[in-house]
């Protein structure tokens, strides 16, 4: 199962085995249920997810109580509450399982350690979050200039096997849509 | 006028002045006058650019020939096309100097040599990489569960500067809401 995350290292440096044993010792594995949570809102969130297998998502409760999804993470992903992670602030986010999952987890400690220890592995981290700040502002300008048609089209095209895992209503949620313009959408 | 960098730098790792000078020579600067493109759509955009004085915006043109203002930059700020710059593609953004300018810039290049020579500098950058994507997912979230009223009460608390120094119309195309709009939030 380790073998999920070394390959994604190893897309941009290259481990010994060695190296790769001492990465690995800075995480733990947890096994969820479907529906349970692994972020709540309110409570602190000190550890950042990859997953090995399974479906999560992370939301945002706003005032009026309506949810807002603002990731999926499926196998080979990342999920964690960012601002809470990284400046050890309390969660304003939550994230649950969508399905059973199994994570690899880093608290945010151990993620500075082994920055410092293994220079290597401070570069993935830079690329990783530079990769991930790129598809942060894709999807900004998504939400301002495309409209529901455009941005379903470009979810399917992005991201085909969500597709086929996750219900309408939240992929609705995730574009900022209704389920009846979702609904008409995929009658097309 | 290299101190500006030189604080900013420093609030996350301090440098020696052999240091500094070693992180200066990889950048160079360059003047602007207002109106001028600093990025054009179609070209290569080769720089980061640390922005020494004025004020700068990056912009999307969509194919119905609107204009959404991605973010703006003044003093002690970052602007680039990050997809462009990170993956040397070229750009979907424009950069124009709102105001008379002076950056320093890195060519992505010039950035990786300095990375590997100055392990200070992966970390810096990574840092703020880190605190850009947290900034961007803010963002998100504010555009998919805020009205117009909340967005520019926001806006107003997190840039008062930029407030006094920007035309409104320019506000309403970065909060994604009509002149009009805007007009009759800042009569309230």
């Amino acid at each position: 199962m380790q073998e999920i995350l070394r390959s994604q290292i190893e897309k941009i440096v290259s481990l010994t085995d060695d190296e790769f044993e001492f990465v690995m010792s800075h995480f733990s594995t947890r096994f969820y249920k479907k529906h349970q949570y692994v972020v709540q809102a309110g409570d602190a969130a000190p550890n950042d997810h990859f997953v090995v297998k399974g479906l999560l998502r992370s939301f945002y409760i706003d005032d009026a109580g309506k949810t807002h999804i603002l990731q999926f993470a499926m196998e080979d992903w990342w999920i964690s509450d960012p601002d809470a992670y990284h400046n050890k602030l309390n969660a304003t986010l939550n994230i649950d399982c969508l399905e059973d999952t199994q994570v690899y987890y880093i608290s945010i400690d151990n993620r500075e350690k082994l920055c410092v220890a293994l220079n290597k592995m401070e570069y993935f981290f830079r690329k990783k979050t530079t990769a991930g700040y790129i598809a942060l502002q894709k999807r900004i300008l998504s939400l301002m200039s495309q409209n529901a048609e455009a941005r379903y089209i470009q979810f399917i095209k992005l991201y085909p096997l969500l597709l086929q895992r996750l219900p309408k209503s939240l992929i609705a949620s995730y574009l900022g849509i209704s389920r009846e313009t979702l609904s008409r959408l995929t009658m097309l």
